[in-house]
């Protein structure tokens, strides 16, 4: 039976968007498994699976379920041993933790401040009421005052991802020669924007944006089809 | 026969400072091989083995000449199966550029700015021409500049390695529940710090000196060994 991923979705429930349901996307894929997706908008997460989580995603695997993108990630290699693995070892899952907290706290935070606004407007719209209310609470600020001026961080942003560039720049993927867990730890950051927003601050060509690429061409383009927000 | 490690010392030989001469002294010790020392100061590298390197730390291993402490460390988990790994898998060595990349854009610059006039000043009067020389011509400007106001810079620097503190309150090493090469990574750059200035910005008790401590103990307390600059 093919596992079920609850994963975040807008107005439009063919775009995924959420950058912790695209790690899982991701990983499902790299595993080999079949999987079916099963679109959940903000409000609904309480309604899902009989009430069990407050975050997707949220997978089920048979009668098993597991919520949280890394728990997910564990959860796969260790259920599914002789497929692909996610973390290439014990150390590789010790260190995703801190491409983990790395990526967390210096490219969410600045995805918010790209993309904030254009996210809300995504959304359908009893959605947008509850993301307004969460997020401007939590950022201290109206959604449109922390999206302003947004062009005025990109150079900022690219000096803050600099450490990963210069990795993409040695080697093709962050997981070594091919992608593991922690490639789509920083892929869904960067896919949580290009499907939410049409502001893409990554220069074409670099090593960043040509790692990007060839993640979105993984596992049959998976992440390519669905498309960059207009 | 022991292995040789040529290392990086100032004016007093017993005072090894180098962070990556650390990260290999730290590396040697957690695969159990034995290893003496050579102490080198900077105008002295190019006269070991016949000139073979540039770059300290290099190690002899019978008649293998190894340079460059992620290749050392490299070279140790291949020659030495049998002991303790490095890192964790091929996942983890691929993550560990990571950090490595990480480590040398976030922590590497800022101690500079932090110590690099205290660095002057713990080497031999030979030392100091070619360094002040060296790296005055690389930073554009005066040691005494570069250090100059360094106090004001410990809250940005304290923000920038935030990452790594999350990472430590939630796992004991980098590595996961024990030390990985990841943590000797960034262990180097902090008792770099900690050998050569008396200028400590870690404020005490917080995760990242905690981890700091622990990895000071490491090995008999290898590292606590050479004592912190008075």
């Amino acid at each position: 039976m093919a596992i079920l991923l609850y994963e975040l979705v807008g107005r439009d429930a063919q775009r995924p968007f959420s950058p912790h349901c695209w790690k899982v996307r991701m990983a499902l894929s790299h595993k080999g498994l079949d999987f079916e997706t099963v679109p959940v908008p903000f409000t609904e997460i309480p309604t899902i699976e009989g009430g069990v989580t407050k975050i997707v995603p949220l997978i089920r695997d048979g009668d098993r379920l597991v919520a949280d993108s890394f728990a997910i990630a564990q959860y796969l290699d260790e259920a599914y041993p002789d497929r692909p693995t996610l973390f290439g070892g014990p150390g590789g899952v010790a260190l995703s933790r801190f491409v983990e907290s790395w990526s967390q706290r210096t490219i969410h935070p600045v995805v918010t401040s790209f993309a904030v606004r254009d996210i809300h407007d995504f959304l359908a719209p009893v959605d947008q009421a509850y993301f307004r209310e969460d997020r401007e609470r939590k950022l201290g600020a109206r959604l449109e005052e922390v999206q302003e001026g947004r062009e005025g961080r990109v150079d900022g942003f690219l000096k803050a991802i600099a450490p990963l560039r210069a990795l993409l720049e040695r080697q093709p993927f962050v997981g070594g020669e091919g992608p593991l867990f922690a490639d789509y730890i920083v892929f869904g950051a960067f896919q949580w924007l290009r499907v939410a927003s049409s502001f893409q601050p990554l220069p074409e060509g670099d090593a960043l944006s040509q790692w990007f690429e060839r993640c979105l061409d993984l596992y049959g383009q998976a992440g390519r089809k669905v498309p960059a927000a207009a």
